[in-house]
């Protein structure tokens, strides 16, 4: 057995992988300071373990949204998963439903909704939104996440744009001919085929099919349109975080979109304390971006966050094994999230406090 | 398109121009620390991204000493230009037209004052000053560029003597001989084509025949003998900020140089926000220095300043294709600034706020 | 004469011993950083010496629980010590005894209680307890010790379960088939030697036959089934020290089990001043984790402990030649602790005060 | 010209010099943290540039100890100089006395105090005294030192023990046999020369010969046989600095023994201020250290030094060419000097000012 950690489903990755696809899903924004931050900021957070406290019995369940779920651990929204696996979207979100926990499909995906939904039906699925120029095609997502029982809407709003990944330039990245947005009909489903102007065939397609004028009058709008929860995505500063309390929202899920949109924003990790300050007792709070170990998922949740998801490591499976390479994944860090947990002193993840985590320079002040 | 960031460029000119010419353009004094810090500098710093704001329609234009500028990214004051490109700094400034912004011609160019403005009628042309022993050879460059149509004199502060850059003396810089310091006649344009002692050539010149001993004084007397606005290039601290703005300048450009005079001075970011806030309300502030991308902009004009320039980056644009190159190089930027003020929530450079930028260590204090 | 520092015998342990037993003895619980910064944190303090204090004489002696030790360095309890030596454990207690200081015998050791008091009967001999599941076998553990004429228990508080190190389970970590547990017959003795599902053997058997439902009740019983002063090894928070120190603890141990458990936990010695500052007068503080130095032994004493232990420079030791490659990495760091002294000012371990050891950014304050 | 910084001279050095002799010029003790810090600290301190100042005449010069001096850089006392160049220490003086600075001789000088007094008889000379068992031998080495025209003794306080230097270990260090410690005849001359138990042969020495008793009670003493003024070398903390200062003493050189004597002791520069802002007013105050480069001469007197010393930088000088290296040595970092002066807005050593340089912290308060 030689893989022991994320890290080596990612070295697979890098080997199996075609380069088009690889750097696509590798890739943060310009010169890639946020990228390395995203990990590097877990490292300068220290855990202070308290001992003797019975820790024979553990559980890493928790609720989110008022589901159950086995580990606060899910899987991110990740576009285009079939360029890792044959099966993309649907083995990733099998391997969610085994560990009994939350696979977010994106909007981009290369299965359906449909797809999805019958490939996994018992997962705690949560649909990603992207709203679209064109207001029906969103409203049409809505209602088939909605028919499909989806159980939330993560709205992304750090995404007017799409960010600009030299490598996704150089390649001039497209989806494979073989594959398809699969939401979609049309241009939407196939305009990401092509490009020109050695640009990505992404930003061409965001930049020119999503709606850059939205506003918090959108999420309101949403909220009108559909019963179900709403989660916005890539809040990174309290002053949004209070805006979206404000507004009733039930969910934020603190990113950075992976460090893809603009190099230079704070690692997740760093932005989760302020949001956590500003509404922690009034809203959920998510996080991803990073989250490589079970070590990183508890400093999270010491900081604030209810749960994680992760995005790289999920396509790292995937390029593995498909569902079989996630199922791996998932129990990798599973494992040492139940280790953290038992050797910091935590029998839950209520156990979980604020002091069990500090920066780094907490210990050169005395 | 395998050029997609500045980096890119710059790899290019490393291979492309000749070591007399490349040294020189590259280095920074004594140990070039300043020089690294001068781009380090700004990866410290962390954008604060806000959401929901309806970015569909950006504009990046501004006011500079009242002149409208497409975009607050300009080119600053190099040396001889004819090194990087046989059309030299009328390419440039022909680059600058193109984008409607500011071009800065160095006194010790290799195009004359009335080539540039030949060469370039509608480009906002400012000139750089330095001040020479002999007050008449002075005065006359300050007339030649009010008579060619330059909109202010940017009188560099900061070089009463040159700086020790090491490979300069290792390659004893001279001006290759079929080039000339085109403002001038006889020694004044000739002096820096040789050397002795193993002493670079352009240090020979600038330590002859510079003054170096001017004073708030000569600031007085150059108000007096121009009616056009003057800008001091080079200040660093609160202290010399806050004399400027006493003075009644119209503009300070915050500035190291380069990191070409002395190794150890702040990165030029460093040293923004204390002369911000000493002064920003009565004078207006620019900085150059390491900026090498759209965020880089972004984050100096939160932290202060009303425009950047950008000396570096122009050269390698002009060792690659001349003007050609010029454009391609201030197009990548101003893409990646204006999907920087799209992902952070601004629809206009007035949108940008000091809340949108804060250093790393912001973070670790939670 | 090559050997001049641990890092000496590190390296040639590095090229002699096979991987199994090597990678056993060096990793550190996941991505490592907390092994790297073991070390790393003692270089972040800095030694403030004092001048002009007559220094000809020095006495490293100091008492600990009693007991007069040659010098504050005694041996940490690390586990299977023939894999480095044939005569293992029993090498190590000969050189600690030769250098009058502690040896601390790990429960799963592969010399036995008694052969271990044979092969050093002068020796202060600590014993390091894991509390099995089965509560005879564990009170039979200790009867032998206090019989054997061991001097302390030191309860290890940080391993309800064994921490996750990608090398060992990469190897498939067991014990080869010509050593045993020699504290215990059975299961206990060869569950190590064999491994199953790619899991390293010692996991394995640890969290099948360690008790995980420790608590503060189970030190009160200890206390109450033996006579001989207990020391908590592995607290690193000054609420579990207080803790120990209300309940009459004679000594804690601040350690992070050489990095083994969680990766994330501060450095020992990030830790040791907040325990120290604590609790500091009321029980007798030693520390282990990253020692390799005389400097290192001075800045612990400095930051508040009273004797400090080391684990794997012991085990390089070993592998060198046995007791007396131990001896000669005494050596080597008491002399280094000697000269320490001597250079900055102090004649007697008491003479190391607070003030002789500070933070590195003490000094960027001016 | 390819020797444009002290670095230069240092390649040069590695390349020419016997390994036994580099490796005893290079080392700093242990592991080297403070020997690199040394250098490092340096560049975390920033210049802070004032400009239009009139700097068109630059007066290096001062005043030391009522000596005048043409700049505040002198020559540290470095041992056994003749490894480097036959000349050795008399090369050195007379570079010294050609840039009208100090130079301090070591006692364990392969020149004697006459032979060096001869060579150089106009050269500011201050001899380094180390106090040995024999008092009368001390007594006679200051008498010697006051009869040949040195002006001060300078009393090496960090020196009861020699410091542990691996590498002198490992090469077991000794004088070679065609040199001598010029100052002495029988053993305290060649004891140097040998060794036994692979340990160096100056250490050896030093702690056999050195008097490890010293306190202030000798300080006192040696006050009271010599009428020359007293510098204390090695003093690192406020509080030694103060009872100097109580005593009366005329000067106390910032040192760490070039990093040589225990691993860990702050950089010179970092411990500069406390010792300034304690006496600063009271007792000159110099540095040595790491100083390599006309900016750290200009950081070091910014932060309250009177002048600074280089050690190893003449002895590469030394190496490249007797006394013609070292005085391109102090050439090269006057120049440096010089021109930091003018960009700073300084025309005399007078005119640097606290304000003129802070930490790299700074800047990132905002
Ligand atoms: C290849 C890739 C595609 C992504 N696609 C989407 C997407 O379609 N929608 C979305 O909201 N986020 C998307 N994200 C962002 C992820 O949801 C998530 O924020 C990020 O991957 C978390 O960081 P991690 O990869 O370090 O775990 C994508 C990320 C990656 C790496
Ligand atoms: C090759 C070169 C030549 C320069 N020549 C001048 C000059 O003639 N006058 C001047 O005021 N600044 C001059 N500068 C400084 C630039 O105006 C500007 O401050 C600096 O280049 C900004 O840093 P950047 O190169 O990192 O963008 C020069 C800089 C370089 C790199
Ligand atoms: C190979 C190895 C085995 C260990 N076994 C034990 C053990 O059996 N019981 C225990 O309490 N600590 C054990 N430890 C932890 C040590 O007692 C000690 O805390 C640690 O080694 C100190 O760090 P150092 O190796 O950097 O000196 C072990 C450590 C190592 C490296
Ligand atoms: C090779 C060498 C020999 C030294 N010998 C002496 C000495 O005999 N007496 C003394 O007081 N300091 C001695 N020092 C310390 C120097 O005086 C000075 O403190 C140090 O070299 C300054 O650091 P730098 O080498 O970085 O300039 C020696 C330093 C070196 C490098």
């Amino acid at each position: 057995m030689n893989f022991v950690c994320v890290k080596d489903f990612e070295n697979h990755a890098y080997n199996v992988l075609p380069k088009n696809a690889l750097d696509y899903y590798k890739s943060g924004a310009g010169l890639e300071t946020t990228l390395n931050n995203n990990e590097k900021a877990f490292s300068r957070l220290r855990i202070r373990p308290r001992c003797l406290r019975n820790v024979s019995k553990r559980d890493l369940s928790t609720t989110i949204l008022g589901s159950k779920i086995s580990m606060p651990l899910g899987i991110a929204p990740t576009a285009m998963q079939k360029m890792a696996h044959p099966e993309g979207e649907m083995a990733n979100a099998r391997a969610a439903e085994y560990y009994e926990t939350i696979f977010i499909q994106s909007t981009i995906s290369t299965s359906s909704i449909e797809e999805v939904a019958e490939a996994a039906p018992n997962a705690i699925k949560w649909f990603q939104l992207y709203i679209y120029n064109d207001r029906e095609v969103t409203l049409g997502l809505i209602k088939r996440a909605e028919k499909a029982g989806f159980k939330a809407i993560v709205l992304t709003v750090d995404t007017p744009f799409f960010g600009i990944r030299f490598a996704d330039m150089k390649n001039q990245f497209t989806l494979p001919p073989h594959l398809r947005l699969a939401n979609f009909g049309g241009e939407k489903a196939t305009k990401i085929n092509s490009t020109k102007d050695g640009v990505s065939g992404l930003n061409n397609y965001v930049n020119n099919l999503f709606d850059a004028s939205l506003t918090w009058k959108d999420v309101a709008w949403l909220k009108s349109v559909t019963s179900l929860p709403i989660v916005l995505k890539g809040i990174l500063t309290a002053e949004d975080a209070t805006i979206a309390a404000d507004m009733g929202i039930a969910g934020i899920l603190v990113s950075n979109h992976g460090a893809r949109q603009v190099d230079g924003t704070p690692a997740s990790i760093e932005a989760l304390p302020e949001i956590a300050y500003a509404v922690g007792n009034r809203v959920e709070i998510y996080l991803d971006g990073g989250v490589r170990d079970g070590t990183d998922v508890f400093k999270a949740l010491a900081l604030g966050a209810r749960m994680v998801f992760m995005g790289r490591p999920a396509l790292w499976g995937l390029a593995h094994s498909g569902e079989e390479g996630v199922k791996k994944v998932l129990n990798l860090i599973k494992t040492q999230l139940d280790s953290t947990l038992a050797i910091s002193g935590c029998s839950s993840i209520g156990d979980i406090k604020k002091e069990h985590v500090v920066w780094d320079n907490y210990y050169c002040k005395l």
